[in-house]
Formats: structure tokens, C-alpha cells, sequence
């Protein structure tokens, strides 16, 4: 047992759920009762409420005559704890009773082991639950309902992770009405995965790395398998129950899982899983259903669930009462707003307009405007963006009617909006190659027409090309080189809140000037743009409640902040870009260079690109925090980007004292219940404060 | 007069002479003298000491019977002054007494206009004479050792800029005994200069924003043309004397100047300049002599003088004496370690190792390594590296025995010593259409051979490639990836510095990892470096003093200084990348994108790579600093890079309390000069503050 806590399994378990490795296993010596001493005996594994579903019943598995062992291995069939209640019902009523006893005591579910000898029901083992996060949250909500944990403990018991459970896909009913499944088991996690068949752990892990996606199909599992459940998408096993190895670990790492389908055979020789007739090769695509326990032979299309379990909305209705951080959301589109906003988004944190521009049907416009050889040529397209851009505006307006909307004006350098630089070179080789082989003058002319054309396109792009695109002509450079087009954004923005205004909505548009460093930029785009809004609610009798700020995303804003809160009515914290600078690391290489490196070797302990660095970048932000104050002490904070997802640094944010975290719609629910646990955090630290003093 | 302050030629010279615009003009209204009432009146303009070399005799021009407007103007060609004291030896006499006189009460070398109206000396005006870098030097030490001022005063009288003049490039002595002079005029503003023909201000301006370098000749100049002189690399003029406005503009901007050539001749119907048969088109090549009053037609060579000026040095040692700054110097070879030695350099700031890389015939191997495809491959080439590193290493500590040498272990992303990807696609592309043209099947094999070869390149490349490699795959990041690299180096570095120290030198190598952003980048490379230098000296048998440092360029190093600090025994700020990450700002671009805009229309005050910007970079290393010696309170505090030779972020450095700087070699006396300035500037302001108290 001692050598078992430095067993490759072992390690490889506690790295993936974060327990640390200097914390040594106990062992408990006892006399031993018996559970195979004839058919008065008997012996199982039983949770207190059921781990899935976290419905207030006993879940679980036992045989009669027989010993722990033979349950938890999966070799000989079990029955389901109900049927107990048939075999040996005074049995089923004691342990009903011990398990509601055992509950109270520690309140929580309990997972129990336990044995009959000769009548005589011992419990051998509790320990909490392991639980799907569906379960966690019901189970959450009913021990607040039956006043066995407050509403406070309640909230904090789910992780905010768990959330994304519910958020988990599932696979399209359509699609899977019109598949056959290739075989049924038990449905012990619930979601669906889609991926490549791997038949051992090594070759999951192996494709994995490579890419791919994958599901492990294996006889059962053991712990030597673990590394290989963590990097697929979903796991398969022919034989095993409810509590068996592969039905614990799938569902406390929220893996999509199918257990006992014992319907399939495995022939690891021919490297070939077969149902019937029906031959699955491995590297061949599987789609399984963990929330029915089906598997389906090819890719079947997933779809997103609403969100609308009632336990969980329970717990993010109590975790609204105790966060202070509100959660806005980062959307484009109305749809994405409507739905950000269903999930209990307090408003969009971050639009970015420039999504707005790659529309296929706007693209030619927004190119020819970039490639505009005279200022008409550029106002005329201009112009044409206009209206488009409004009824873009409009929408979100509508969707977020009576909450805040931040609309960030383009951001991105403009050769993104044209195609790549090799390409045109590469395409523009082959059209020389082409020439050689053409013997008609007629086809020699239209080649020689297309190849001017692009060199003609080729120069433009080359004028655009930066080494450090990222480092560039981007954000309020770019509003300060082409005034006209951050103009005509902030009129689209007006006239559309104009609009919206007139319908009887509420309407808080917050326009945002990404990428500044320097307080003169605010000073000579923010007064102009300021100007233009003016206008446009003069021209439309209207005024409107409005905002202009800045993100800061760039080392000298934040230093500067006091500065920049002179005209800033509102700081948003581009913690992606501002990651980038701060720490030195590209954002577009980050994914496939020296920072995996990092990771992979612990050179560094986590991602920035993650969880916001705490020392460096959440140092800047502190710096930002206390100048802009100082100037401007009702100045509006927010963090938009990837991070304002990650409940670790919305943590930090609550911590930094900001008002609102932005993140995509489907991390919204997760924000807000990280947002009340850090509240939660805040307050339980300084009631312990308050004890010790 | 009171108009003229708002005239355009007025504020184009305000704006180069660094002049506040709200200043006003004053106007004096005197009663007239004449010297124009016969051949005993004469007037004058006369300089207390020569305005070119500074020796210590009266400088000037005069003219009998005239107005002071006749002999500015350069319209009558004027007498040398010195011919006064035969024309009317008593008035030379009664000038040169008035002329100590005034330089005794204005501690200053005079710039006087006088009239001798029938026989009596009036002095009309007399004010601060403008004078050349060589004569600000000689005054400023001859007035120093005549009394007249302090030495402290000497050295606060000669700006840093000024020592550049010293450095300014003269005409190679070989080719222009060579050469014909075109013309001979007044040597009033020494160096050498050559461009291509203007013959026009707005024309110089033009080429010059093109990029050509410009000499601009005029038949003579007026405040019209101040803005063609500013852009030009040298001027010459058809007439006007030393006192003329081209001499007094050239001088003060340090322009070389050949003024009042009256060989030449100026059609500006033909735009041609005419001497003799000789006909220089607008456009052609010219090079002035400055320093001897000498045109030349064509481009001759320019070498840049040793720094002897006996003067210059008095004020260098004066100024050593106040400095509290040290100067080091940025050397990659022995020689210029040695010139930068010569110049007072207090040792090796950054040697940057990459360029030693860069040599033809070191590149293929570099090459090698890069593209190696085994590990063993790898290690070959590396290995070849080695013994051409140590005795790179070796020169340089030779050169500065008992300096300290800073050597900056590699830094470039590697794509850099590879050819650049879009070249290859190009040859590729050429390649395959020449492929079309061939008709034998040895041509074909050989073009088809060229192309495998090429591709595969270019696939390394392209695995190399990086969206921003300013923030990618370099300095310390390469050093973890590629840890045999550094570890030759250091090898290289401890081995030459042995068997330096075995001649009976005194060598002190201080070895820098760059681009550091997190504590562990130390842990995991500096503590295996350190191994590697402990290595080689117990295989010596020597024992060295040496030091391990980093460089602080990325905003998270500076913001955990305290973490690097517990590693790093000296920090060297690497001010040109801090700025780019602190202010967003690509160096790459910068000269090109729109920063060239925001300088161009006032939206930046100054180019941030120009001047350290105090409020955001310099706020980081303020801070860097603060953390870092609240760890190690002696770390050693640097600064290498462009801004070390700027005087402006010289006294910044100052007040932060770094302990060197580190420029070029040729910025070493400009830096010295600017230290003692910024130690001058200090106590001064602390006499003040304790006046005030």
C-alpha cells in the first residue's frame, strides 16, 4: 500500500487533479468481516444520492456471496442497489438509514462500502462522493433545501468548472435519431465526445499530442490507463459498473463515457473493435452519448444545450447575491449578445467590430477601402460601411436593451483584411509557371492581365507588411492614420443607439479606443470621435447616456493611467495583448513555440495566456488601478479577453477591486459563480482574520 | 521687427533651434553713428576669438567707409580684421582692449558689430558669440585656465552634442591628394561632407526625405533657405564672408560649410554649377572639405578622425572628475574595444556574441547547427563554434584588461542567420519557370536537384518562422531550447578568459542572459552555466572573479527584479527592447509605420527610441530597480543600447542611480561629457534647493 502512493498511475493521477505529491497515503489495519460465507452475506458499493444525476436515492452496485473485490474489479455482473431492497430488505433499510445518518454527520453524499455477514451489516468504508457535475449542483441545491449546508456552502461546492458541464455538447438529436448505435452501456458521464478510436492509453495519448481527437476504447480500465482518459475526448470500456475505475475517473474529469457495453469485442491483434458484423479499424471516428450511454459508429454532429437546468440556475440565482464582480460578455453578433444575456450577462464588455468586417459580402468593401488609391475612392467605401455597420450596432443595442454595451473600434492591422503575403507570391509563381504552357495569344494575354492585376495587389499588401504585426499599425494608430473610418464607427454607433432609442429601448453605448499607450492619442482621436457624437445626436434630437474609454493593453497605459483617466471615462483591461507585452510572448506563436516548451518542462508553472499572471501583468493592472483612481476615482474597470473567463483571475480581478469580467457567452455562468466565490473567499478570510485577532 | 518673429523663416529656425515660440523679440532704438562719412570711418563685425579653432585673437571682417549692412550682406568682399590695425591701428587697439573688456564681464567669447565714425570706436552691439564645437571646447578650457571660469563651468559650457563634432567624418587624406578641388572658400564649419547636388532648399528637403544624402549649394543664403541647410550634409555658397548667415547657421548646426566660392558659378536656368569648363549637374555628386575650405566634384571617401584634440581632452578629464556614471562601451571586436578604450571607455557594456556569427566565413557552420537534423549534427557544428568564439572572446579581454566585459550570450531568433523565406519562395518560383526553358535531361536533373534542396530549406525556415519574432523564439528562450549552444558559449567565454588571465591580464567577464521575463528562465539556465564556467576554471586551474547577470528588456523582468535578483548579480537594462514592449512599438517598423507620423505631427512630443520615455520605461526600471536592490542591495545597474549615448537619457540614468551606461564607441566622449553634465545639473539644483531653505 505505502509503495502504491510512487506508482507511475499514482503520479500521473495527482498531477491531473492537482494534488500534491508530499502528502503521503494512510493505511487503516482492521479486522476483517466476510462477505462470501454463503447466501446470508453480501457485499457492495453504494453512494448515498446518485452520482450522476445526484437524485436523493442510493446509487449503487452488490453481489451476494461474494467479496469487495469482485465488485469494484467488474469481473462478475452486479445487481443495482434497489434490487436489495428485495433480497435482504431489513439490510436495505438499515443501510438507507446509516447512509442518511452518515450524510448528516458529514454533509455531504457519501460513497460507502459495505458488507453483509451472516445478517450483519457493516459498513466498512465512507468517504465523499465522487459526482458528475450534474450531480454536484443538485445535490448542492437539495442539501441547502434540506438544511443540512447554507446557501453560502451551497455556492461554493460547485466548482466553477463544473458549470461547463451543462454547457458540454451534446449530440444533435436529429443526427442521432438517424444513426444506428453501434452499442448500449451505462450512461455514468454525461455529454457527448466525437473522436478517433484508440485501443490503448499510449496511442491515445501519442494521437493526442499529434491533434487528433480521440476516444479510448479499452476492456475496462485500470489506473495505468489514466493518462489516456485525459486526453480523449471520451471514454469506451466492454465491462465494468457504475462504480467501477473507468465510471470514477470519467466523471470526476467530466469525460463523456460509455461503461459496459458488453455488446462489443475487442481483438487487440487485429487492432479491430467489432458489434456483430460491423468492424470498427482503430483511428476509425467514434461519436458516443454519455448522457444515454450510446455508441455510434463515424462523426456525428454535436450541438450545445441551453442552459436550463433548474438546480443550476438555483445556484446561479443565490451566486448573484454574493459576487460583487459583475459578468458582461464578449459578443459580435445579436445572437451571441441574446444568449450571453440569457446566461445572466450584465451587458457586453467587448464587441469587437472588426468580426463585423469579415462578413464575406463586406469584405470586398472593407478591401477596397484598405487598396483605395485616393481619398474619395477611400471615403466611398467608407461610406458604403456605413449603413451595414449601424444595423450591426443596432442589434446588439436591442439585445442588450437597458444594459451597457462596449463597442471597441477597429483593432486588427489592416493586411489582415487582405490575403497573406506568400500566398499571393506563391500564386503568383504558378501563374509565371502556367504562362509557359500556354500557346494561344488570347490565353497569354488573360494570364498577363491577371498576373499585373496581382502584382498591382502585391505592392499594397507589401506598403502593409510589419516584422511585429502585433507590435504595430493596430488599434487607435490606425483610427489616428484614417480618421475617417473610426468616424464613420462612432457615427454607425450613434445613429444605430439613436435608432434603438426611438423604439423605447434603453440604450448605454460605451465606445472603446484599443491599443493606446500615450495620453496624446486619447487627446487627438477621442476629442474627434467625441465630436462626431455630438453631431449625430444633434442631427437626431436625441441625447444619449454615454461612455468613451480605453483598453489597456500595453505596458505604458497602465504606468500612464493617471494620464489617460484625464479623458478615459472607462479602462477595459486587454489582458491577452497586455500578457503579450508584459511578459514579451506572441500571442499567435504562443501555441506552438518555446511556451509549450515551457509548460511541458515546468519552467513555468502555468499559461499566461490562461490565468492572468499575478506578478507581472496583475501587478500593472494594480499600477493602472490606483493612478487611474487617483484621477478619476469613479472610473469604470473591466478585464475583456480569454482571461475573463478563467476563474483563477476572476479572482484576481475581484481581489484588483474591478467592477466587471467579460468573457464569450458560454463561460458567462462559470464567470459568475467564480465571481461569487471569490467574494465568498474575500469574506470567510476576513471573518478567520477577525477570529485571530 | 516686431512681424519678423512670425515670419516663416523665424519659426522653421526657432523649431530646429529648439527656440519657445512665446518668447517675443525685443527691439532697442539707439541713436545712429556712420561709417560711411569717409575714408576715416569704417564698420565692422568682429568675434573676441576665432569662431572656428576658438584661439585667442579677434575674428572678423571690416570694411572702410560702410554700413554695417554692406559687410553682413557679403555683397562688397570685406578686409580680414587684423588688416584694421594697419588701416587705423589705434581703433584695433581701442577694439581689442573693448573686446577683453567684454569678455572679462560676460565671462564669454563676444560677437560685436562696431562703427569708427571719423575717428572714434563705438561699439554698437555685443552679444554671446555663436562659434564651432572646437571653439566652444578651446574657449571653454582657455578661459578656464585664463580665470574667467570654472572648470565646472567649462564643462557645463560644452554640450555633448558638440563632442560629435570630433567625431564627424573628415576626407580621406589619400583620396583627396588625389582629388582636384573643384573650388576653394572659407573653411567657417569643419568636416567633411558629401551628397548629390542641390541648388535649392525645398529641393535638399525633397531628396533628403528620400533618403539621399545632400550637399546644398546657394549663391548665398537667407533665413529662406534654413530649412534645405538643416537636412543638408554639408553647404556651399558662391559669396559671404565668416560672419555671413550660411557660416553662422552651419557652425551652429555643425554643418560642414564651404562659404563664398567665388569660383563657381550658378545657372539656375540649366540647373548646372559651372567651374571653368567644368559643369556639375543639379544631382551629381559633390564633398566639401569643411575643415579646410575645399569643394570637390564626385564622392570621395570620409574616414572619421582620432579623438586627440588636446582641448577636448582637458574637458573629458575635468569632466571625469565630476561624473558619477561610468561609461562602458557596446563592442563586438577587439578593435572596437580598443578605439572605445581610447576614447575612455570604463570597460564592455554589451558584446553582442550574434555578430560575431554573422562573419562569412562563420555562417555556413551557424547554418549547420541551425539545420542540423540529429542531435549529433548538431553538436559537430557547435563544437566547430567553440575555438572561434574563444579567441573572439580572447581579443576582446585582451583590449580591456582589468575592464569589466559584458558578454550577452545569443540573442536573435535563429531565423536570422537563414536566408529570408520570401527570397526563397522567389528563387523557387524562378526556378521552376526555368525548369520550362530547359531542354536536356541534364539540365532538367540538375534544376530539379536545386529545387529538392531548396524546398527542403525552406521547409526549416518555415518551421522557424515566426508572426513576431521580436516576441518569440530568442535570447534566453533559445538558450533553454538549445541549451549546448550556450554552454559552448560560456565554455568559450571562461576558456579565452583563462588563458588571457595566464598572459597576466586581468580579466573580469560578466556573462548576461537576455530576455528574461521570468525568475525560473534563471534557474533553469544561469544555474547550468554556472556549472559550465566552475567546469572550465577547475580544468584550468584559474580561478576568475566573474559575475552572472541578466538583461532587463521585458516589462515583467523589470516588475520581478526582486524574483531575478536572488539569481542575478547585475542587471543591464536593454532599453531599446523595453521600449518596444513597455510602449507596444515595433523597432522593425518604427522607422517606417506610424510612429514617423505621430513624430511628424506633434501626437509624440519625442521618438521614444531616441529618449528614454521617462513616464512609462523609465517608471519600470525605477521600479526594477527599487525591487532589485531590496534583494541584492550592490546589484550592478547598466544600461546598453541606443539610448546609452543619448544625453538626455544619460542624466536619467543619473537620477535613477544607475552605475554605467553603454553606448558605441563613438558616443563614449559625448556620454562622459553628458554624465558630468547630469552630476553638475544635480549638485547645482541641490545648492539651489539649500539657498531656498
Amino acid at each position: 500500500m505505502f509503495k502504491s502512493w510512487h506508482g507511475k498511475r499514482a503520479v500521473d493521477y495527482r498531477n491531473a487533479a492537482n494534488i500534491s505529491h508530499d502528502l503521503g497515503t494512510a493505511v487503516n489495519v482492521q479486522t476483517m468481516v466476510f462477505g462470501n460465507m454463503g447466501d446470508d452475506c453480501a457485499t457492495g458499493v453504494t453512494m448515498s444520492r446518485n452520482a450522476s444525476t445526484g437524485e436523493a436515492e442510493l446509487e449503487g452496485d452488490f453481489l451476494v456471496n461474494a467479496q469487495g473485490e469482485d465488485v469494484v474489479a467488474g469481473i462478475r455482473t452486479t445487481q443495482p442497489i434497489g434490487a436489495l431492497a428485495n433480497v435482504m430488505p431489513d439490510m436495505h433499510g438499515e443501510l438507507v438509514a446509516a447512509s442518511r445518518k452518515l450524510e448528516a454527520h458529514y454533509r455531504n453524499m457519501q460513497d460507502m462500502e459495505f458488507t453483509v455477514e451472516r445478517g450483519k451489516l457493516w459498513i466498512l468504508q465512507t468517504r465523499d462522493g465522487k459526482r458528475t457535475a450534474q450531480a454536484e449542483v443538485r445535490i448542492a441545491v437539495d442539501m441547502a433545501s434540506e438544511g443540512l449546508i447554507s446557501r453560502e456552502q451551497a455556492v461554493r461546492r460547485v466548482q466553477p468548472e463544473q458549470v461547463d458541464f451543462f454547457l458540454h455538447p451534446q449530440l444533435d438529436p436529429v443526427a442521432q435519431r438517424e444513426a444506428e448505435p453501434l452499442a448500449a452501456g451505462l450512461n455514468v458521464s454525461p455529454g457527448a465526445a466525437v473522436g478517433v478510436a484508440a485501443f490503448d492509453a499510449d496511442t491515445a495519448e501519442r494521437w493526442s499530442r499529434e491533434g487528433r481527437e480521440v476516444v479510448m476504447v479499452r476492456p475496462e480500465t485500470k489506473p495505468d490507463d489514466v493518462h489516456g482518459m485525459l486526453v480523449a475526448q471520451g471514454i469506451v470500456t466492454l465491462k465494468g459498473g457504475r462504480t467501477s475505475h473507468a465510471a470514477l475517473v470519467a466523471r470526476q474529469f467530466g469525460k463523456p463515457a460509455v461503461i459496459g457495453a458488453e455488446d462489443l469485442s475487442l481483438d487487440m491483434e487485429e487492432r479491430e473493435l467489432r458489434a456483430g458484423d460491423l468492424v470498427i479499424r482503430e483511428g476509425d471516428w467514434l461519436s458516443i452519448d454519455g448522457t444515454h450511454g450510446n455508441v455510434y459508429p463515424g462523426h456525428l454532429k454535436t450541438i450545445v444545450p441551453d442552459l436550463k437546468n433548474p438546480y443550476l440556475l438555483k445556484i446561479l440565482e443565490w451566486a448573484h447575491e454574493f459576487r460583487r464582480l459583475e459578468v458582461r460578455t464578449n459578443a459580435d453578433y445579436p445572437k451571441d449578445a441574446q444568449r450571453a444575456r440569457d446566461y445572466g450577462a450584465a451587458g457586453i464588455g467587448l464587441c469587437r467590430t472588426e468580426h463585423m468586417f469579415f462578413d464575406t459580402s463586406r469584405l470586398p468593401i472593407v478591401q477596397r477601402m484598405i487598396l483605395a488609391k485616393t481619398a474619395s475612392e477611400r471615403k466611398e467605401a467608407i461610406a458604403e460601411l456605413l449603413p451595414i455597420q449601424r444595423e450591426d450596432f443596432a442589434g446588439l443595442f436591442r439585445a442588450m436593451s437597458g444594459l451597457p454595451v462596449v463597442i471597441r473600434l477597429l483593432d486588427p492591422p489592416l493586411h489582415e483584411f487582405l490575403p497573406a503575403y506568400d500566398e499571393l507570391i506563391r500564386d503568383l509563381a504558378d501563374l509565371k509557371v502556367q504562362l509557359q504552357h500556354h500557346t494561344t495569344m488570347d490565353e497569354i494575354d488573360r494570364t498577363l492581365d491577371r498576373i499585373r492585376g496581382m502584382q498591382d495587389f502585391l505592392e499594397r499588401v507589401e506598403a502593409l507588411r510589419e516584422s511585429n504585426p502585433m507590435l504595430g499599425t493596430r488599434g487607435v494608430r490606425l483610427g489616428i492614420l484614417i480618421p475617417e473610418l473610426t468616424r464613420m464607427q462612432v457615427r454607425a454607433i450613434f445613429e444605430a443607439a439613436c435608432t434603438v432609442a426611438r423604439e423605447g429601448l434603453e440604450v448605454l453605448p460605451e465606445v472603446m479606443i484599443p491599443l493606446t499607450h500615450h495620453v496624446r492619442e486619447l487627446e487627438v482621436q477621442q476629442v474627434a470621435l467625441e465630436e462626431e457624437a455630438q453631431d449625430v445626436m444633434s442631427e437626431q434630437g436625441i441625447e444619449l447616456r454615454y461612455r468613451f474609454g480605453t483598453m489597456i493593453e500595453i505596458p505604458r497605459a497602465a504606468l500612464t493611467a493617471d494620464e489617460l483617466a484625464e479623458r478615459a471615462e472607462f479602462f477595459s483591461f486587454g489582458t491577452n495583448d497586455l500578457t503579450q507585452t508584459t511578459c514579451g510572448i506572441s500571442r499567435d506563436d504562443a501555441e506552438s513555440g518555446f511556451l509549450m516548451h515551457y509548460l511541458r518542462n515546468g519552467i513555468l508553472p502555468r499559461n499566461p495566456f490562461t490565468t492572468i499572471d499575478e506578478k507581472g501583468v496583475g501587478r500593472l493592472i494594480e499600477i493602472a488601478i490606483e493612478r487611474g483612481r487617483s484621477v478619476r476615482p469613479d472610473v469604470e474597470l473591466g478585464i475583456c479577453g480569454e482571461h475573463g473567463g478563467d476563474p483563477e483571475s476572476i479572482a484576481l480581478c475581484h481581489r484588483l477591486g474591478i467592477d466587471y469580467v467579460s468573457c464569450s457567452p458560454f463561460r458567462v455562468p462559470i464567470a459568475r459563480l467564480a465571481a461569487a466565490h471569490a467574494a465568498l473567499d474575500e469574506a470567510s478570510e476576513a471573518r478567520s482574520a477577525e477570529e485571530v485577532h
